[in-house]
């Protein structure tokens, strides 16, 4: 599929729209895939069977490469655009490889932001299809998540309205437990046949869950970003609309649901993710109780099984092409900070496979290397027991400026001179910004790339004086690549290196062990990542790390909620701040993702739209069918 | 595809999954489609392309079908199974066939009904597919109408934070109009070629809407059953979260997006509805200005363009197949009381050209024949320009004596001695409700035939009463089936007296004018259909028949707003109650969806969750991926 380059360079949606694609089913063929293992998606998408891994087992995996970057700016550095460039670059030196990165939320694609299929002639194809709907997936995780909230409703609002006896009789009609029900009894310690041989007391417990109403942690989602539904009253109307109470709603990627889809290893392990997500607690054994813990599961609403049954083709991950013609996951799309911010497992692990042992897979890490990678290395490839063979951080010398104390940049508006002329005492100032992601990186026993993504206005002299200064940090090598207007061709060189670095000795290891206290954890990626000199808990904090310790969460992994745009948890500190102590104002828990949140100041998990939101471009050409204003 | 019939009859899902389907290409194919004129959705689903349309544009249409019923029981009569089983029948006999029927909305399918797919040996497979997501077209009118909702909460509060002249330059930063712009200009007769031209007067009326909290019918949809969303307060939390205010949701099926999905009749005209579907109205031009009337229109809010991307893919129907390996279009699936109840015209007119003039396109209405066969003849032909060639029209014995005044028939419950014996009496009292269905069919001028749904208590003293007195009142015949048990073999001879009944002669024409007032519509339906003796409205029904009028919207058909349980507004009576008015409590206006719906009472459009719902025996086999407890 060879792309024509145009001069000057047209926008995204044109390049998509002219290029010629390949049947997916042929892309699907040139890594092994027969027709059975793919349901197709039209003639450019597909879902690919999980039995493939089972078919494939005993082929040695590929190289695994994590795409992240320095601390961005709010325009962004490009790194879903060198993640497909690495791609397309590598695909250019002959190597077989494969893109694995999130779906992107709808919210932002109609809101702010835009499209998210990378740009220039580094792009997942269609794009259209990349940006709305996809296969579905986001839609599937909406459903199974706002079912768990109808369910959390219904059940307050029934057993406010009935007897324990009549709950029983309700729910277990001819006197028999369902499997999910034995699940509850299992946990409650009650051994029991049938219903009907409870004694009162077990009978109670049994079937009256007694939600607290101010303890549910479990809001609702939509994909759209509607500020409106940020904190919202509900059941209003009467007694048959259930528990009047104060709720919201965050976008659908911010759903537990989609950071547990991302975490799973298969349907089984799916299935008691979901029967694991905790909801809330009883009002006996919550926060406000003394001692005693009893948290309220999807699976003790019985649920879990039907949740699990929405989401049964969202599990596949769904195959696409970059404008080189090289295989793509498009593949679930969890919150970078809330969540782990990086695609499925099941995604990495099927590519691995399918370009076996002399190729390559490139997957990107949300946020930039203190969220992504860190979450990628310590989280995901602690539940997938992948080993990354090289990190590849992305820099563009406009982000270092910046971090050296450049003049603001805004989205919109023209870049100041300092970004438009060779500066390397501003460019110097900021490289620490860079040199700590590497370091941080390093730590990890990964060998590091640093790409530089080059702009028109860079100068030689500048990127040089990064390159040096990243060899001398720990990066195996600093290359620019210009994939945004030559694609492969402009992301040869950094594929070599990458290819290089796969070679290098690999001393993979995580940051914590799971033994480690939540504590101890969240003090170890503040010093060795943030490089703060201590936290700093609210009470809140500490009366939730107690909670969750006697719940016997203590074992999970940590995915700190922080703002990407600084080390710290404050927006508007740039580059490598020191002598400063890290607030944890609340912690959370996603246990069905399988992680422990600490809250570094506040997440926003609904955002808003500007006055002029990106839809008031969007219209469609209804000769055609195609999409106009799509950017 | 024979299917081996078991004896006892297996679940639906066991006789679902036990199946070996055909590959829907082999279906599209059997039908003269191609693979590029199909989108495949897996293999058992394919997404058919509107250009077919324009392919087969010289073929003469097939024969087409209207399946409906009489009042139903709470326990249905059996109409989707006989829509299926007609089907089944007349490929059984070597017709063409093709079957069109709505996809069902998860929340029953998840809360208190279950699946929809038919049942026995008539259905639509694979029933998982069919109930659970489909192709994903729910959850793309969900994302256009919560596109919207977002788009009205999101203009509010931006005009209530900034000036004209700020909202003027922000939403022309160029100093350009868009194309949906230029649609409100001409609405307000401004003439003007760039924003800085206008005077103070005109900007204001450009960019300030200036929406009526009040006002606003829009509310927001979610495809769960979720009681506690009936009614909600948004915008809570600040100003940056919007206008504080009252609003609700709705059962995704409900909403206007799904209904005007099913009337249009190609892309360009579903843009043109998106853009007219009216939010509300301005503070100066709603139902409390004195005289003027402003409606406040998708297009006004830039959105309508980006809810039709949405729709792109929805817009193309969903081939499955039935049990008996014969084609099916499962395509929208619009309330039947606020709405139409009717699957897509799009798919029904596909469907036509596809068998030829040889064969038969089988289609069914929701609800009774009062409700879904009264707007299938008034509102979807009238916009399709389609002619009926026979209507079939569903009934059970069981059902006929509720009607003639027999015990009340509760789900779940043993039903009473005069159901499980034969009782001709009490079927003789209760055959006037069937009557009057088939007398309202025959003021269609299109021929009837009466289909006996066979249970197992059935006599045959009592289907021969049936048929004689169906015969007497002007059906063309009156055939039993037993579909169910018997797949396409037990619907033979209803396909052979539909077959018959499609070459008599044909006097079809709509019971009202588009001329007519909007009184003189309700009152025509009211009196011819539901044969009360005239309608009493509440003062804000009146209001808003004028307010309507105003707007210009009068020469709009009906869809009444109605309990299908009687030919009344009240659900408990039964029978055909004579002598009586219908009150007309409130009027509303679909624009997109293209008519104004006189509201007869309550209607609830958003279910609600029973104690045990549907879900808590649904779970996945982890092992082999199955659905279980689909019911």
């Amino acid at each position: 599929m060879p792309v024509k380059r145009l001069d000057p360079i047209p926008s995204d949606i044109e390049i998509a729209q002219a290029a010629e694609l390949l049947p997916i089913v042929e892309v699907a063929k040139s890594v092994g895939l027969t027709e059975d293992d793919i349901d197709l998606q039209g003639k450019w998408k597909a879902k690919v069977h999980l039995d493939v891994l089972e078919k494939f087992k005993d082929r040695p995996n590929g190289k695994y490469i994590d795409v992240t970057a320095i601390t961005p700016t709010p325009l962004g550095e490009g790194k879903t655009v060198t993640t497909i460039g690495v791609s397309q670059g590598l695909h250019y030196i002959g190597k077989k490889v494969f893109t694995c990165i999130r779906q992107p939320s709808q919210g932002p694609t109609f809101g702010i932001k835009g499209g998210a299929a990378g740009g220039g002639y580094a792009q997942i194809v269609p794009m259209e299809d990349f940006n709305l709907h996809l296969t579905g997936d986001i839609h599937a995780v909406g459903a199974a998540h706002n079912l768990l909230a109808a369910a959390i409703n219904n059940r307050m609002a029934k057993e406010a309205r009935w007897s324990t006896d009549y709950m029983a009789k309700a729910l277990c009609p001819n006197d028999e437990y369902t499997p999910s029900m034995r699940k509850r009894l299992e946990k409650l310690g009650i051994e029991s046949e049938k219903p009907s041989d409870l004694n009162d007391e077990d009978k109670e417990r049994m079937f009256r869950l007694n939600i607290d109403p101010d303890g549910i942690q479990w809001r609702r989602v939509v994909d759209v970003s509607d500020a409106a539904l940020r904190n919202i009253i509900v059941g209003l109307g009467g007694v048959n609309n259930g528990v009047v109470r104060e709720t919201g709603y965050d976008i659908t990627v911010a759903s537990e649901i989609m950071a547990a889809l991302a975490m799973c290893s298969d349907l089984a392990d799916l299935r008691e993710r979901m029967g694991r997500i905790i909801i809330g607690t009883s009002k006996a054994g919550g926060l406000s109780s003394k001692g005693s813990v009893d948290p309220i599961t999807a699976e003790d609403l019985n649920v879990a099984g039907a949740m699990t049954v929405l989401l049964k083709d969202a599990i596949m991950p769904n195959m696409m092409q970059t404008l080189a013609g090289s295989p793509a996951f498009v593949h679930c799309g969890p919150f970078a900070n809330i969540a782990q911010g990086n695609s499925s497992i099941i995604a990495d692990k099927i590519a691995l496979k399918l370009v076996g042992p002399e190729g390559y897979v490139v997957t990107e890490s949300g946020f930039g290397a203190d969220c992504g990678m860190e979450k990628f290395m310590n989280l995901k490839c602690r539940y997938s027991g992948l080993v990354p063979d090289c990190v590849v951080i992305v820099c563009t010398v406009r982000a270092l400026k910046m971090h050296g104390g450049g003049p603001k940049v805004v989205a919109g508006k023209p870049l100041d001179r300092a970004y438009t002329e060779e500066n390397l005492e501003l460019l110097e100032k900021g490289l620490p910004n860079l040199l700590q992601h590497v370091e941080n990186a390093v730590k990890f026993g990964v060998p590091v790339v640093v790409a530089i993504n080059r702009f028109k206005y860079d100068t030689e002299a500048e990127l040089e004086l990064i390159r040096t200064r990243a060899k001398k940090t720990g990066a195996e090598d600093a290359v620019m690549h210009n994939v945004w207007a030559m694609g492969g061709e402009g992301g040869a060189d950094l594929a070599r290196a990458v290819v290089a670095a796969c070679e290098k000795s690999n001393h993979f290891h995580y940051l914590y062990e799971d033994d480690m206290s939540i504590k101890e954890k969240i003090e170890t990626i503040v010093r060795e990542i943030y490089r703060a000199d201590g936290v700093d808990y609210t009470p809140e904090a500490e009366a939730k790390i107690k909670l969750f310790t006697d719940m016997g969460l203590a074992h999970l992994p940590l995915c700190m909620a922080k703002t990407h745009l600084s080390f710290t948890h404050d927006p508007a500190i740039k580059g490598t701040p020191r002598g400063w102590r890290m607030p944890v104002t609340d912690v959370r828990a996603s246990v069905g993702a399988g992680f422990i949140f600490p809250l570094c100041g506040t997440m926003k998990t609904m955002p808003g739209l500007p006055t002029r939101p990106v839809f008031t471009d969007i219209d469609i050409d209804v000769e055609t069918g195609k999409v106009l204003g799509l950017s």
